[in-house]
């Protein structure tokens, strides 16, 4: 919960003010000060009575009553600060640069909790412990980093790292990136990403809200919670980019170090991003490019006009939109040659638009102009200036200024000269706009944020036949599924499983075997990776072979009884799913075999799955191609993937004491999909 | 041909001098004369007697004898400029800054090659046109972009885009890399890429040359002489990035058009720059970063330790640096405890190691000292350390600086304060050191470096049978040859091929299957892909089928007759050749199938294959588990594998007319390796 004195404090207490600009508690006055709080404000430091001009007091029990508390002192003095702040004073807000607590082990989390009790015993907010603090419009409550001048549409931040925070602002500021509230949250202690996500959805206003929203995370807690005000945000107009580190084992422990959390599985993230339609980033650099994109009106298709004065940049780009899935269409015809003939002797239209290193301002205009409104299969431009370092370029940042405004297409700057034209772009920033340094970092970014779907809304998957699911799962233990169970269950879910009966005999298997007609599979039951005990046998054609191979299948260690299948053709599909706490359950599809297994080549969506999700899901494989029918051969029926997929998932809905459940592989044709073999583990 | 004079001339004539440094010839006489030229200076410009205080001549028939010329007329001026200095004047060396040649058409194109022929007449050296000049230690012959002080073992660097050495140098600058000589190659006329390499290789000494090379190209007109030298220069110590850029002239559609190829031309380049041990760039950054990278000592292994004040950019760094398949394994044991007990209390040393916001210099330097000296299993540290701006950090770096020069094991540091460290940054590049600034930009391009392999040397590859190779291409006119003579290359090349028969009838086809024995294929003679019009018929058990299948091949439109081979078994492979003018053939491998047609997971190299070129082939492909044994099942004999890699290239080097070749499949398991079906076309 965030109250409105976090946000808005009418006063201010600094606990371990100093007149030391190089302590944390020195320095965050100093930029509270300078940066011009109405409120009022009070330092709390024993050795002191007046800190940097403010009135100082030897303990927190003299202060007034105080809105917001900012406590700078050491982890073993918190505690009786906050009690005394929270109880007497009134406090409803704190911010806790103090280091110390859950990050240092088990004393300093039990330190941290209480530090919450007291807090959230008189409806207070807690941001932090182990933070650089917040900015809001009213005050830079922040001891480290460049402060920025604060914009009221500029980005909107969280970081559960100080030191990426200041980074990220390191690496921003220079590229005319503006921003407005910053929240280091720090441990999370109260408050952690997904309360500041709810704060932004719930106050979102389009008129006075800013629309860009970067969030830098260790942990997701809640995922659920994280969903639901994201996915509010986005389908509000918001975009939203975000890192979450600790990605690998290695990273994962490097999380666990820093700030104690753990850091869940990968692909859920991922599945979870795109289920909210935030784009992931992996680097600092990059979501600050994306930001700077985010700035910009959106792209309404795919089609860049490339232009510029500098022909190699233009080529560079050119190569990494093409890769990225993008388009540089030829630009020909009259209105072509029109505006060449506005250009100097030996410029191109052709696209790259390349007007040569002597290019000026006045043809740069008439470039936008015409990009803008005669060349139609042009959805955007990319404008590459920068400067030789024989004059000054001031007036074509104008004209980039002027048709960044007036375009109805968007523009995308990209002003390299960092140094000879530091100036120029320095003014270009105060004029509100952004600027790119690298063509290809900015064209890689660019194509990444094109392809960004809007959210998935939440979907309705009432299963076939969920009475008989809740029966197959009660009257089971935990573990994995007899065969029969698990064809009950798919059969409830209505996903068609092939024709099949377990033979605890060799007479029983050719009964079945005469029932189920031929060519059959045989396979073991008990070992669970059958194929690697040489478990399965495919093409049984006669009754002999089915004697011959049930003496042998049943010789195999482990070996309960023998399963018959229907020897069903088509293209193997895998289906699966995965408990991944505290993102709930993991869809993946994907085609079976060396698909999943050596090229990994698996989608995954978070359940409950929605239909176009699940479009999506079975688009982005690479083997998709094999799905549509490659090399004349048939391929899956699409419309039939999706709806195995849907179903899978409303088991999982109607049936969360699965945990692990793998069908593979279904056989799937233009016609058919069927499950030819699935296990399923349930725990209770 | 690089002349002593363009080097280091003993006198500049500056055609198209001025006192406007907005132009050309004003901006290079100005750099020219405030870096500290020693020689003697002379302007041409009919309208000026003095120009920026050197002597200014009317026309160059007035100068006396000059070693190198630098030219910013007109291009329409500048032929009878060349005609006066190097018949005249004994100028054996010239900078042709103007536009208006080749770029701009025909015209210009013919003017260009005038230019050229009157230079070569007198033994000179031509740069350009359409360039901005030459650095080298003896002078500053640029007009564009900032020069950088002069480094004798800085980078040296040539480029055919004058805007990208301009936009290379603004990011490269603000991060400390160094400079040595610069050329900008223009429409490289005369001197072109592969003449700056040669110049390089054959002058090279390892107390006197940078170690490093930057080039940025559009095209590579002379691979061979590119190959030659950059190999050369490798195996002398140096170290090469470059980017190769989609071609200017026939603009980025052109590359874009190629993506869905197996081996465009872009597969040729990156498989030069393997085959000379050159790691291939994408952007300006990119390059930047990777020279920054050969300025600090070659990493010995993959195992890095992450030493970091800030725990988000180490988690990320981890991330990174393990995706790319480096290490930051854990670091434990009692020196790991002996160094905890050195930091302050909350900081981590099992890698990341995280000395926290508050880590000083001392502690910087006593981790450095643990990673260097008493942690074995690390090989290089990657070290984060910026500030919160509440105090410099000089002694840090200075400490930075110092374990640089003195740990055995290689240190990369990561800077990311640009703009609250500022000071200290650039202080730290005065010590002659680089810094990276974003952490994932870095780790991204390391874990690149660090598979870089040396160059492979040339392979020298005998044809099992080169007399009959020669044969075969002599009896046969140009075109797709047919079955009998394509076994026979593969044959001669020493390529196991099935055994097969070609029937004309169905007698035929009843005598030669009895003869090769069942089962077999059959397969149409005549259309090129067979597949795609039910040509192949797999599984042949008896003389009835071959009677059945023989009527019905024959009924396909354009079948001239029918193929009966063997029917083996295993894994498919294809393998192919291509001629990629000028680069020679390029070498194709994968496996077959949906591997190469959907997967595009195909390697090349350039023939002559090395035989580790060959196995890193091999090694390189997605799919390489599968030939290894993936799943339980046989694999691909790897040692046949590379043999048949290198007896495909040795048939291509015999019979330099085959412009394409597949060998698809041929199939593999542990034992042998056999060719089912081949296609080859030759050109006369």
């Amino acid at each position: 919960m965030i109250t409105p004195q976090l946000l808005n404090p009418a006063s201010i207490a600094l606990v371990g003010a100093s007149n030391d600009v190089s302590k944390p508690g020195g320095k965050v006055l100093y930029n509270i000060l300078k940066h011009g709080y109405k409120g009022e404000l009070y330092g709390v430091n024993p050795k002191e009575q007046q800190v940097q001009g403010v009135p100082c007091f030897a303990t927190c029990d003299e202060l007034p009553e105080i809105d917001l508390a900012i406590v700078a002192i050491a982890a073993n003095q918190v505690e009786a600060a906050l009690r005394s702040l929270a109880y007497y004073k009134n406090c409803k807000a704190f911010i806790l640069f103090s280091a110390g607590f859950s990050e240092a082990g088990e004393a300093g989390k039990m330190l941290e909790q209480r530090c919450v009790q007291i807090v959230e015993k008189t409806g207070g907010t807690l941001i932090g412990p182990n933070c650089i603090g917040v900015i809001t419009g009213n005050y830079k409550g922040v001891f480290a980093g460049p402060v920025p001048a604060y914009d009221p549409m500029g980005c909107d931040c969280v970081s559960a790292s100080g030191a990426t925070m200041v980074y990220l602002l390191e690496s921003a500021i220079p590229r005319g990136l503006k921003f407005r509230d910053i929240f280091s949250v720090g441990n999370s202690a109260q408050v952690g990403v997904e309360d500041v996500l709810q704060y932004w959805d719930e106050t979102y206003d389009p008129a006075y809200s800013s629309s860009i929203k970067l969030l830098y995370m260790e942990q997701i807690a809640d995922p659920a919670r994280f969903l639901k005000h994201a996915r509010s945000l986005v389908n509000k107009g918001c975009r939203i980019a975000a890192i979450k580190a600790g990605n690998t084992e290695a990273g994962s422990r490097a999380v666990s170090s820093h700030t104690g959390a753990l850091a869940g599985s990968d692909a859920a993230v991922s599945a979870l991003f795109r289920k909210a339609g935030i784009i992931r980033c992996y680097s600092r650099i990059e979501l600050v490019y994306v930001a700077a994109i985010f700035t910009i009106k959106p792209l309404q298709g795919n089609r860049i006009a490339v232009i510029t004065h500098a022909g190699g940049p233009g080529v560079m780009l050119t190569d990494i939109l093409v890769k990225g899935g993008m388009e540089v269409p030829p630009i020909t015809g009259p209105k072509a040659d029109e505006l060449l003939a506005k250009l100097y002797p030996g410029s191109s239209v052709s696209n790259p638009i390349d007007f040569l290193a002597t290019g000026n301002a006045q043809q740069l205009g008439e470039i936008l102009d015409y990009v803008d409104n005669e060349f139609d299969d042009i959805d955007g431009a990319v404008v590459v200036f920068g400067t030789t370092g024989m004059w000054r370029v001031d007036d074509v940042y104008q004209v980039l200024h002027e048709k960044i405004k007036t375009c109805r297409k968007p523009i995308f700057p990209i002003l390299p000269s960092a140094i000879q034209a530091a100036e120029e772009v320095s003014h270009f920033h105060t004029m509100g706009h952004v600027n790119f340094t690298d063509e290809v970092s900015f064209g890689y970014v660019l194509t990444r944020v094109n392809k960004l779907q809007l959210p998935y809304p939440d979907a309705q998957l009432p299963a076939e036949d969920a009475d008989l699911i809740r029966e197959v799962i009660r009257r089971n233990t935990a573990g994995y599924l007899q065969p029969d169970e698990v064809t009950a269950l798919l059969r409830a879910a209505g996903i068609p499983t092939a024709g099949q009966a377990t033979a605890n005999t060799q007479e029983e298997a050719i009964v079945a075997a005469n029932r189920l007609g031929f060519p059959l599979v045989m396979k073991v039951v008990g070992p669970v990776h059958k194929s690697d005990v040489g478990g399965v046998v495919l093409g049984i054609e006669s009754e002999a072979e089915v004697t011959a191979n049930y003496k042998q299948l049943m010789g195999i260690a482990g070996a309960e009884a023998v399963l018959l299948q229907q020897q069903l053709s088509g293209i193997e599909v895998y289906m699966g799913a995965k408990a991944e706490p505290p993102f709930g359950k993991l869809i993946l599809c994907g085609l079976g075999g060396i698909f999943v297994e050596v090229f990994k080549d698996v989608s995954a969506a978070l359940s409950p799955v929605h239909p176009d999700e699940a479009a999506r899901m079975i688009r982005r494989l690479r083997s998709y191609p094999i799905i549509q029918g490659a090399r004349g051969k048939a391929g899956v029926n699409e419309e039939l993937l999706v709806q195995t997929i849907l179903k899978l998932s409303a088991l999982l809905e109607a049936a969360p004491e699965i945990i692990e459940m793998d069908i593979n592989p279904l056989l799937g044709n233009p016609d058919v999909l069927v499950a030819v073999d699935a296990r399923i583990l349930i725990e209770k």
